[in-house]
């Protein structure tokens, strides 16, 4: 596949340019751009400015709120439900972690439910604004159902993701940032792309048959939970992304389950709505509100240098620690740019020239 | 298999008379039985009485001990760690649960990580504490180590399970609670009781190859993370069991990854602890720190409803509401008693005897 690199300088202006053009206000437009520049830094390309053209059509629709007034709809000293106003996630979430990081600030833990709000971007870039502040960090969002849970033939769930972030000391934090299902769409995308097979256990045919066509979404399949199948806890996977949706939109007053709305702009969301908007969960613990912060760290850091230094199948593949490849190409792409596909530059030049901004 | 079938009752003052006889304190005794009880009542027969000659082997042992000094060693207003002095977790889980609620009636959330603890029974218990104040409750521990992270040759890990439950309306809690492990050990032993394979992808063998035989952990192997290997996403089980282990004994102080102490006599815990015994993490929310608490349960029963009526691949098999198998066994073993397989009532005899008490 080609592609084109460019500086994070670069699409850092370039993204800023969109959301400034749709009406964002200068602080939201920034904070947007962060996120997804962050994603895109972390090698995390599905989620960067691959997806700005989409944010833009649904704010064409009246579907994304360019200019929200965000607030804080019920609270109590260490909890809150956050009112996103159709605003960008990527402006949204951050707020409520913010308002988490706040509380835990003066109470130790912080925890906030987000309804009426959009896709989010990736779920680690909230949960690492609680690693600067020497927290624990937690983020979920539901999102547009794709997931069939064990047994079932429909759509039901999103790949609903969960993100765990922990703060080291000599080594970047471990952050656990994973779909709940088995595979993420974006996998399946690039399978799309390749002309590739997936996996048994990826997906599922429209009459529920295991199946290895990357293209069986559009066919009327469905994704599976994390476990595939039930003798391979399938069942676990659809309880975590239950989790993760009860806590983000039941808790919250979002939309859930089959009721998410599409997070493209050529599916209508549906009709009778169970709330408003898609739903997040964001956390904040104080490490030292458990034991020092240093004790701590370094125990974390034991706790890797042992896991690095397992004995492996294969000597020549070590045990990843979780967020260390993100951390690697983030490291790399600061300094050596960021890799674009051709097909993403092209969709982004196509975007330019219909909001009449400079192109890439 | 045989088995004979106990009232409540008869278990519950078989259990009381075991933790009286090693030195528990009337409410300690009581306590840990209603943990165990509650195990066999909702058809975790792995974690119920079956689970009493081998904690009693333990205490023989001088690895448990029957009248810890619990207390909270560190705190803030919403979070605290708890020394459990190398109690049983039976009833040191509980003492944690208990200061998270009474934070979280307090500020809206309490979080509790412990150290210095032992096997604490089923996550659920734990959990369901808080449901009953309108609370959804968390409740994880770490474990002794059989499972291997993706790559790795070695056990690191335990089958660290995690449990979330949120309070319903008209139905039952929601209750995920679940190994991270894609089995359970308990499943494993099933299998070897019934000299049947299990499928692949629950286990490898002592050279990190797939296996289908269940007796692999006693020739060296390990357990396998969810998701069973990188293609399905086993390094999300891996993320997973590093959160549990993580928030557990990181956290408190206990001891982590391969250096928690095993659950088993036999074998003697490492020589060179990293922490003091093994650990959890407890926590609770107020449901209505985030929204009206009837607000909320109508709109998880209408989740309920909506998952349950799905359509499924085969009409007979419907999706299955976590939590909902266990409610429907403790509501029927409450009236028609609990099955005990022979080879526990043998010793659970057998421990009677060596203890002086009358039998089963």
């Amino acid at each position: 596949m080609n592609f084109t690199t460019f500086t994070e300088t670069e699409l850092r202006n370039f993204t800023y340019n969109v959301f400034k053009k749709i009406g964002c206000s200068d602080a939201h437009a920034n904070l947007a751009t962060d996120v997804l520049i962050k994603s895109d830094l972390r090698g995390i390309d599905s989620h960067g400015v691959a997806r700005l053209s989409g944010y833009v059509r649904l704010w064409e629709k009246g579907r994304i709120n360019a200019t929200p007034k965000l607030k804080i709809v019920h609270e109590t000293p260490t909890t809150a439900t956050v009112d996103g106003d159709g605003g960008l996630g990527l402006i949204v979430a951050p707020f409520a972690m913010q308002v988490a990081i706040e509380k835990a600030e003066k109470y130790g833990s912080g925890w906030v439910s987000v309804k009426n709000s959009n896709h989010f971007g990736i779920a680690s870039y909230h949960a690492l604004m609680a690693i600067e502040k020497e927290m624990i960090g937690i983020s979920m969002t539901n999102a547009s159902p794709l997931v069939a849970p064990t047994y079932a033939n429909e759509r039901l769930l999103g790949t609903n993701p969960m993100c765990y972030a922990f703060p080291a000391g000599k080594y970047p934090p471990v952050i656990v940032d994973m779909a709940t299902a088995a595979a993420a769409n974006g996998k399946l995308e690039i399978a799309q792309r390749e002309n590739k097979s997936v996996p048994t256990g990826w997906v599922q045919d429209a009459d529920g048959n295991p199946s290895t066509n990357p293209n069986e979404l559009k066919n009327g399949g469905s994704l599976l939970p994390l476990g595939s199948d039930k003798d391979h806890g399938s069942h676990k996977g659809f309880g975590l992304s239950a989790t993760v949706d009860i806590l983000s939109a039941v808790l919250s007053g979002a939309n859930y389950g089959p009721w998410v709305p599409p997070f493209v702009a050529f599916l209508e969301p549906p009709t009778d709505p169970v709330g408003e908007g898609i739903g997040h969960f964001l956390g904040a613990m104080r490490v030292d509100g458990f034991r020092p912060a240093q004790d701590f760290k370094d125990h974390l850091d034991n706790w890797i240098e042992r896991f690095k230094s397992a004995k492996t199948i294969d000597p020549a593949k070590k045990v990843i620690i979780p967020g260390e490849p993100e951390h690697n190409f983030e490291q790399e792409r600061k300094i050596s740019g960021i890799p674009i596909i051709d097909a993403v530059v092209k969709d982004l030049n196509e975007l330019a020239a219909k909001l009449e901004i400079g192109g890439l």
